[in-house]
């Protein structure tokens, strides 16, 4: 495939520290761009990453056509790099764009596009278990028209982050009761931007009165856990591990997946199943609960303090050792190339 | 309020074809921006309209925060310009931000923003009854950073464009019994542009069967009759008209708020109450169900021909008088300064 490349004259790497990044604020040298119009998707190109240039009628800023993925690059000692389950990533942009009326994007592009903007910002891709390389690739709706109607135009992006070991401070949690943020026959299951916005304002409430997500419930009844904001949630009762199904408002997250195969593989009793809110408070109290985290690829998994459900608050007990940190470290060895990979997850670019 | 205007060379207008215009498609020589950051919002500019540079990390692109308006100035035989309440949609506009995390406008801003973008593109408004100005405001959030957080910077935008007398054709609507829009405690209420991109898949469903439109019910049963991807909608069986209650899931229309008071005015029994899809099947089978129509700023009052509910099709009679049209007329001879105004609903520029 034909990938026109425009280079920077001049590299800005020496300007970033790499020892103190903040998540997603510092982007790397290039970015793909890849246009789509006459009901088709043009050659790829590869330029500078930096402002760009849309009409304000673009459609996208009215009717929030658009679509995103969140994937990782990692490099071992020898400098090779390497993706995580990237087939599951394109898979998943193109049931987003379809539940948005977007036309799907031909896989080839996706991964030769990758793999070119990663050989070219390779050294913005460092060594040493936790570094990365947060790639973020994207589609939106440029066509400049204002009716309520899907556009004709569109573009995919990846732009890059570089990405230092997550560590997000310790996460409590509020399991929400009244606000919700998907419904039954909704977009609840495809990463689209208006998902995120939705959630900020009741998050902002959360973080007033001490936590840091919320555990979304089904807007229904709000009697069962679903997901959090970017992460699917795990419970841990006695010694089995639960997790709810995936559903039209549940994102179907790559590390949930794996985190359930890995749980397979090694032993752990596992159930996928619709977990009630009560049922998880009565375990709490007979001191059963013995862990909650979240999954997913900007934190690996985050191992969850404390929640809040109505006037009920607990802490989860201090463990000697985790399901959290034990699947934590199983996927960085797959992602980081340093144990086999026996499901072939791993794909070097 | 200080406003810097820098004029366009030479207008467009004489390029455009008034008696053809599509919706949305052309937009007038100028645009008001403003820009809020560091917690506060800037002096606003009105600019040629043209194309603005955007960071492709700019996070409405990834997170969906973009809330807008969609309103009219209309002109009348001397030449002077109205609005419609446009108190009502910065107050809408505003509740909108709320929901989404966004900051809000002070109302000066808008008020005195689109009246001097009006008098600047006065051309642009025809005179005669059925032409107008169609106003889209909105807010985007601008800063280029791709964390999942509310951003710190924002733009605040008025567009414009020519609109004939709306007519969108035959409407024919499908009943959502599978599909829906917004869930309780959700974002439904909101002008947020993600509320409209996750209609257009199910809508173009729904244009493969032959309807042009999906009146949504209530996410959970599906049994309650809720509004239109972009109207509100009402019911007359017999002589009575019925249009549903506004909740969290539902826009409040300004268009169906003045339809209700009208009613009020005239003496046509009018009940906002919750109305079972299984009601309005029975009023049809009964041949009670005299009129469906829609509300909304683009084409005031949209008359709707016929339905689909699962696997019950329904086609409504053809009247000598309406609801509908008798509506449409009352508000568009208050908003053509051809009537009395009784409410104060409209407001010169
Ligand atoms: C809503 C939501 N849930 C869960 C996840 C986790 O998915 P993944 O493991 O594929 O990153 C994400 C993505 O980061 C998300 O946005
Ligand atoms: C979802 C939705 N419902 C109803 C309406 C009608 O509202 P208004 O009468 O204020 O234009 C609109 C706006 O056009 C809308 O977007």
């Amino acid at each position: 495939m034909d990938i026109k490349i425009q280079q920077v004259e001049t590299s800005k790497i020496e300007s970033v520290d790499f020892s103190n990044l903040s998540f997603g604020q510092v982007f790397t040298d290039h970015m793909l761009v890849c246009s789509y119009t006459n009901g088709e998707w043009e050659s790829p190109e590869i330029i500078p990453y930096g402002p760009m240039t849309f009409e304000p009628s673009a459609r996208v800023f009215h009717y929030g056509q658009a679509v995103f993925e969140g994937m990782k690059a990692y490099k071992d000692d020898d400098g090779d790099i390497f993706l995580f389950r990237p087939d599951e990533s394109i898979k998943r942009l193109n049931a987003s764009s379809e539940r948005l009326a977007m036309p799907a994007l031909p896989e080839e592009i996706f991964h030769e596009g990758l793999k070119q903007l990663l050989h070219l910002d390779t050294e913005w891709i460092k060594k040493g278990f936790g570094n990365s390389l947060y790639l973020r690739p994207f589609v939106i709706a440029t066509e400049p028209a204002i009716s309520a109607s899907p556009s004709n135009d569109y573009k995919f992006i990846i732009i890059c982050s570089p990405a230092q070991s997550y560590y997000a401070g310790e996460v409590r949690v509020v399991v929400a009761d009244k606000f919700s943020r998907a419904a039954d026959g909704g977009v609840g299951y495809a990463k689209a931007a208006g998902n995120y916005a939705s959630q900020f304002y009741p998050t902002s409430l959360a973080h007033k009165e001490g936590y840091q997500q919320i555990i979304w419930t089904d807007a229904n009844t709000h009697e069962y856990m679903e997901e959090a904001g970017t992460m699917n949630i795990f419970f841990r009762i006695g010694d089995k591990l639960i997790t709810a199904p995936t559903n039209d408002r549940i994102l179907d997250g790559i590390t949930r997946k794996s985190i359930i195969q890995l749980a397979k593989d090694n032993n752990i009793d596992i159930e996928v199943r619709n977990i009630k809110v009560s049922e998880i408070r009565e375990a709490a109290e007979k001191g059963e609960l013995k862990e909650l985290f979240g999954s997913g690829t900007a934190a690996v998994v985050n191992p969850i303090k404390g929640f809040k459900h109505k006037d009920f608050t607990y802490e989860l007990p201090e463990l000697e050792s985790t399901y959290a940190s034990f699947f934590k470290e199983k996927l960085m060895n797959i992602q980081y190339n340093k144990s086999e990979d026996v499901h072939g997850w791993r794909v070097k670019v």
